[in-house]
């Protein structure tokens, strides 16, 4: 019982052009306010700090995986081929504009703080009493739990899966190009319109036609800068480390009884863990940077210091370290107690597998995390068998140790720290 | 006492490649919490809801009228003209970085509807006792006062204010290429190179070489379709309408003794217009987001549709009406007022000589509107005496009358209305 | 008996990101000599000597033209417009690809040298015993005439002809981005995605709908801009006068019996004007180089002189004239003479109206130089009657008077021109 | 004595936007017949037969190489680093201008039919009684010599050598971005004025600063790319196999006694192998495609057969192999002589190793083909020593073998050879 709109509806977008919709289910999960408050959740998190042209949305984002997937299905369809399961386009698209839906404000810290996670939240609300359930409804009662289980990967119809969420999905595709666009680096610029026409629906997944090998590994590459130059910044993890410590200080403050300057729901909730769907969907990027605006007036020096941090970015500074054993990080630990510092807040340390490591890697690996070559003879092979960059870069781990802390506190007791342990933060 | 950087820093920027900051002062500038909250401003207040790519702040456009600046001035210096004040090089600097700086959340919505001028505030925060005036304090006590009389247009020098604020200001082709690139429209782009290298001080203003006459026609008529295309369009002035309709009730509310839904610091103090500058600066987008938020459960009906509305995108539909006398427009709100409905917040009429019209006009206008060529032999014209293009669009009144109005409420007594006036509505 | 490709071929193109070839006969037709000849024939002739990129072929202009029908043809019958004729499809991808085909080497010049006109071999090729012929006629012993028919504007299905050649259509579209690219200039940046999806077949020809009003008004100001900042560039039109002069200078040699130092085929038949199909396709702008090249050491000075100039970009200097009426041209010719000069070859006179002047004009023009809008209520209207800033341009006069001469030959005699004709030279 | 122009000159360049001209003696040079002879080169030789777009010439390479060393330059002394010796500024832009001035047409094939290079043909231009000599020569009778030595890297002030010509040097910066923008491939795309900023002049040689490792690793992977993708496509070595096929057929026939259909001076000089400088300047691709088209008609059927595939596009096909000994191509040699074709012309085969590897590759290399990064302690590293990424490429052999071959004339004897060769070109 799909409509189509009587005329085909276009959102301008910098990055795609236009983004075209036929579908009127389409049209009006758009228009539901669930989908809406994604314009209030920045693509990015904090990288606008960094990166300022970084201030994109969510919103932004889902409809241009919307739009890629549209395009990917269109040319299966125009090109006849009968590995595609020509009903599937809907819940299909479906799952590609609404794979995000359950994101919360500066999603990552607040998942860490707060232990959640998007996808639950995402297939509650497309489960729950919501706008968004009542129109996937109208294509059925089952069809809420069918986009539901493609996100959660359990669809029946493993190509569907594939399509949605692969190591060359419509997702990482629109983010790298989308995020390039707005930080303005250009390591992101990838051939899409090459990529996409390589691609084939085959035996139950999505593979790529081998002759697009070189596509494959410029996109590959470009993930790998993209990771280095702008998900991983330093600056931008600093902020991301006062953030979760923000999130970290207010909650033990509720915990403990402490009135905190300014409380409005559903930030009760959040703190007790106890947030219904309507709660959630009231957490937007507008709300916490309003609270955090108020509690730069809390009583509490801490969390005070760090809301003001926050909002006038005065960053920790960070040092970066070759190397560095449990011991060494012990001592640190200890000698910053013994100045009167508190390494809970006056220390953080990134580890280098701490990262959300994401750049592909094939080994060892689950299945639908590699990129599959056809070639001419229709064999199938993983690509770093085939390509010596993709095998070069797979293998590497990179990054540093990098310390993060307040400057100003450091600074007032340097000389009262070992000389060792001063010496890292003077980086001599 | 002007200190350069050790070393130049630059912000990476998706529009300029890079800004470049060499001056000590300039950094310091940027750092300070008055600067950065201008992050929390979009630069196009309410278009995002048209334009979904058009999500960036007040923050990078400062950066990029600052950029343009220095590179204008670089070029003067190295092409060593005379009349160019090389001393002034700071202070023009600081009028541009700092020109935007009074703005506040959703600007032209809330100073229509509380009378507030952000040049007004720009200035009293460059004077005050804040951190921005004490960094600009360091290059001498009156310096902030020579910054804001920039800002002021009435600084005795004045080819500085004409460097700043012109027909052809860094401030117009900064926000020319920006919001082009944001929105994603391409009716922006201009040689801003050419036009650069086309600007020569001459007897206390800055005029154009006459061989850039095509890239100075080229740069009006981006305008002119940026105006057509982006700032004006009907979705935009109908969130402006809802915008500007919120802050009406709730100023109202507050004044009839109405105790709102949520009422945090400084709202009190803006709906008794009674802000210090301190207060001032607390006002930014995700305060008045997260107001609206909570707004929408106020017992106040209307208020709390209005918020619902803005929050969830469902805008005021209009009609496009060629022409509308008084007794119209009149014959309209009573018939309103009959069938039950409120004109005062369920009908906005656009006029066409409403809309804040920025579009080059040379004729009857003051002085600093014009756009002077300077041909061969040290003689100066006004561009539209020379251009037939730009004669031609100079004149040009645009834009028909746009009646707004909430379609739920309409339909319901539209079956009561004059057949006349329905058929308005209807478009028939 | 129209064959699809087993599989798509694609062309790389910088304009279009990839040309998409899906019929068998469009591939062979790109594959036979004369299409591939176009190669060897520039685009702008010789605007590379102004603009370095330029060196784009016909070649490219070609696949793009061809390329941009194909997506309007699709866009058609994808939307299922009733009005446009399907089975028209591959002779109209014929006629858009083929149009070009008889373009000789610097087209302009080489036309106006020996009256010629590129439709007429255009049709030659497309009927005669060539291998485009042989692949058109596997469609039907008609279809070449089919094709020809299309370029000749006397096709009996009149939206065909329209579809191929109006004010919007694919050539016109294609040269504007395609020579903005090249050039470098960005006046011809156009939103060719939402005019193709404005476009609408409507009784018989293509309209536009009126909301895509804005969209042609930005490509009318494009094409305007790219006129007089590329097309008429004075230093290519000194450019185009030379090679003209070198024409009709070899035709005068070889007419009056002079042994040119260099006369390959078909040179001789082209003086004579009995060019043969087969000769006609050896022309192309090797040859015309490699001739001026040799002419060099020509026995003939003046001949000589002007290859040189061409080859080594020794162009004529020029002048620019508000006003010259008939008396003083006259006047300066006789005083030319006068001091030895001959006006012939040492004066060039571009009158503004001399100009291939192809801006957009709606009045007094055949009717298919009209822009046609389509309105929600069915109702077409030209565009100049809707969009004032269309009406503004479309009158405009542009350009003054130049004057093109050898400056080393004038500079000799300067002394001995009368005072008022030696001014305009020396710009006093 | 060198003189500034009394305005800056500038072309328009669809790469680098502008290309400015400050110095009169630069300016002289740019309109000399030898370095507008650049125009009639093709930067990317038969390229154009593979990706249409790419019929640049190195005229606008030239500038652009100019352009990269004018900015380094400039930016070098706003930095004001002392180990960058000023007075050097003339004589490094002068050869970053010139160093291409001795290609010839179709450069790497010719070099290889005739044994010439086109460093030696640039010096002996330089140092020659030429117009670049003599304009060269106004700045002292040594400055041709000069220039002629920082070509030939044996300048005695190596920082002069290393900026013009180094793995991170102007020239490849250059092409890289020309060639991609050209093709229209986006491998291309490199943050050139982030390279720039990082460049200092140290102790003799230019390195990198260490942040700017990731820029270069972009930057180096940009060229693998671009090598793989477009300048070993094998649909261009095709053409340059026939091309290279041509010279020596033409040779060997000249040689013999055999009057060719058309040989105009240079080209006895050239076979001949005595060509004067004079005589080298009047080579260029008009003359080689004007003589190609005459020697379609020549008696010999070989060199007829080869200049028509050349004209018309009609390559020779490829097969790929993985692997190839000498025993299996001498094999096939004698297969091919058995069934009547010729080996030398029906057959050639591209080795892994033969083709013109310029890849980064830092091991076993000469000084000068390393990039070194300086560390904040003023350290000096190689790349590959810090750099994971650059590691993994700089030891890639990539590539197969190619066999390419005529194939109407091998489908003609396919039965008549054996099955083991059949197959190879059948590719079973």
């Amino acid at each position: 019982m799909n409509a189509q709109l009587k005329e085909e509806k276009v959102f301008k977008d910098p990055v795609h052009n236009y983004v075209h919709v036929q579908d009127e289910i389409i049209w009006s999960l758009i228009n539901t306010p669930e989908f809406q408050r994604l314009r209030r959740i920045r693509q990015l998190g904090t990288s606008y700090l960094t990166f300022h042209g970084a201030e994109h949305s969510r919103f932004s984002h889902s409809l241009g995986v919307y739009e890629i997937t549209r395009r990917i299905i269109l040319q299966f369809e125009r090109a006849g081929y009968t590995d595609w399961p020509r009903d599937e386009r809907l819940v299909t698209l479906c799952a590609a504009l609404l794979h995000d839906l359950g994101h919360g404000p500066f999603s990552h810290s607040i998942e860490q703080a707060f232990q959640m996670h998007h996808e639950d939240w995402t297939c509650k609300i497309l489960l729950g009493d919501t706008e968004v359930g009542a129109v996937l409804r109208r294509l059925g009662e089952d069809f809420p739990e069918k986009v539901a289980s493609v996100i959660r990967k359990d669809y029946p119809n493993p190509i569907v899966v594939n399509l949605v969420s692969s190591p060359l999905d419509a997702d990482r595709m629109d983010y790298l190009l989308r995020d390039a666009y707005f930080t303005g680096v250009n390591y992101g610029t990838i051939d899409m319109d090459r990529i996409l026409r390589m691609l084939r629906p085959f035996q139950g997944r999505i593979v790529v036609k081998e002759s697009g090998m070189h596509a494959v590994e410029d996109y590959l590459m470009s993930r790998y800068q993209m990771y280095w130059q702008v998900y991983f910044h330093p600056v931008t993890r600093s902020s991301e480390i006062i953030l979760r410590q923000i999130f970290r200080r207010a909650k033990e403050l509720y915990a403990s009884g402490h009135t905190l300057a300014f409380l409005p729901d559903p930030l009760p909730g959040l703190f007790k863990r106890e947030l219904t769907v309507q709660e959630y969907l009231l957490l937007d990027e507008s709300l916490v940077q309003a609270a955090f605006m108020q509690w730069r007036n809390d009583k509490d020096d801490l969390l005070s210091d760090l809301c003001t941090r926050f909002i006038d970015r005065k960053l920790y500074k960070y040092v970066e370290v070759d190397s560095l054993d449990k011991e060494m990080i012990q001592e640190i630990r200890d000698a910053f107690i013994k100045v009167g510092l508190n390494p809970v807040y006056d220390l953080e340390i990134d580890f280098p597998t701490d990262l959300p490591y994401d750049v592909f890697r094939p080994n060892g690996e689950i299945k639908d995390k590699q990129i599959l070559l056809l070639d001419r003879h229709d064999r199938i092979r993983e690509i770093s068998e085939v390509s010596d960059i993709v095998r070069s870069i797979s293998g590497l781990h990179r990054g540093k140790f990098h310390l993060y802390y307040p400057d100003n506190k450091l600074s007032h007791v340097m000389d009262l720290l070992p000389q060792d342990i001063a010496d890292i933060f003077e980086q001599k």
